[in-house]
């Protein structure tokens, strides 16, 4: 499987996802991995591909995307720890390598990945921050803090989370899935709601921190998330929230 | 003085003023002050004056920006919380008005000030946070925090600040200020340095704020901080930090 003659890194990513049709593009546009693998081959001539923990979706945001690289052994003449500078001398600013270790060559960044946490920003005042329009969700209206955080606890656990993903031909795949944490904490008028788990259907953090608002609002009642869990519907949940406020946090292996 | 068939109104006002020459322009470029007082004149037909509390440089952001303007009673048909829609609607969304009080014909932005606090952020890791880019310092080597905050006390009271303010004629200038906090607090890779006055010189803020992270970087020491504030002379101190990791927070009346 691995090529003995290659040296494994691990790289922590981040980015802004402002300008990118996400992490990995299937047909137009440019992604996030594309920028990345361009860079490598201007150091390396061999191409090369990255192997990431997950894929985001157009607009959102990383601090801890986690990828792995194979370089060949016979190609890499530079210090370890002069690869980071090197990358980075040739992406642009809003995509960042934080971190470079090498890695055995069992390591595999999806595979070995135990579990994701998400973060999602939102400013809870009339008049949007303008320091933060480009990572947080506006939403203008108060909140009911309280009814939130009850509703944030009935997501922690193992759960069918179908009725918060979007839309997918789920028959065949397993949409079960745990959540260790989901957690609202408030500091003036920006909220922060921490989501971490063991993995994460098409656009599940969204849906959750939807539907989270739309409680908070009063539109949906914390006694109807049984209802919602049950009903294994996307109709039933909230709606999805905006991709610019949520950041892939940090992955665990 | 006021006129008494004028309305007054205090402004909080909040940019991201990556985009402007500071808040008031003197040459060439376009200010914030000109782009709110353009909106001003979508709505009412007198031409309308702001009056701030403080100016900002090029880049420096505001999230507590003071302004107060008067507005014509005859001219003033709407109802008074509609207001900051009203101008909101004909902002760039990298400018909003965070909130609008009626004040009384006394009131006066800049002379009723008492004062102000900045705030300025740095990411010290060796690569930058990209969704920090625009609003924090990247400095990329390690600081040494205990020397940074043993500084920063020294800033705290009555002193000539001259020191630490941008070349300017000072011959006739009171170049006296009191700070009531300096102080450093480190989250992880971030940086937050609060400065809080009765009034700042020009690039003030800056100075103290390039000061600390040559102490911190270990070129400039905690002990030579007397000689600097008595030597009245800008090239004794730090250099000025970059005006994108500064803040105008608050303006305390």
């Amino acid at each position: 499987m691995t090529n003995p003659a290659t040296i494994k890194f691990k790289l922590v990513i981040a980015y802004d996802g402002g300008a990118y049709e996400g992490w990995q593009v299937q047909k137009v546009g440019t992604g996030v991995q594309e920028i990345i693998e361009r860079a490598f081959a201007k150091i390396f001539s061999t191409p090369l591909r990255l192997h990431s923990s997950s894929r985001t979706d157009t607009g959102v945001h990383a601090l801890g995307m986690v990828a792995h690289v194979e370089i060949l052994a016979s190609e890499f003449r530079m210090e370890e720890r002069k690869l980071i500078l090197a990358i980075n001398a040739h992406l642009p600013e809003d995509i960042r390598i934080m971190s470079v270790t090498r890695v055995s060559a069992e390591f595999h960044a999806r595979f070995d990945a135990r579990g994701k946490e998400y973060r999602y920003f939102i400013w809870n005042l009339p008049s949007m921050n303008p320091l933060l329009r480009k990572t947080a969700w506006h939403v203008p209206l108060s909140l009911d803090l309280a009814a939130m955080k009850k509703a944030s606890e009935r997501f922690v656990g193992n759960y069918d989370f179908r009725s918060f993903a979007a839309n997918r031909n789920y028959v065949t795949e397993d949409t079960v899935r745990t959540l260790t944490r989901c957690s609202i904490t408030r500091k003036g008028p920006l909220l922060t709601i921490v989501i971490r788990g063991d993995g994460f259907l098409y656009k599940m953090c969204r849906g959750i921190v939807g539907t989270l608002v739309q409680i908070g609002q009063g539109k949906i009642q914390v006694t109807e998330m049984d209802a919602i869990f049950e009903s294994k519907a996307r109709k039933s949940a909230g709606m999805t929230a905006p991709a610019h406020g949520l950041v892939l946090w940090k992955v665990f292996y």
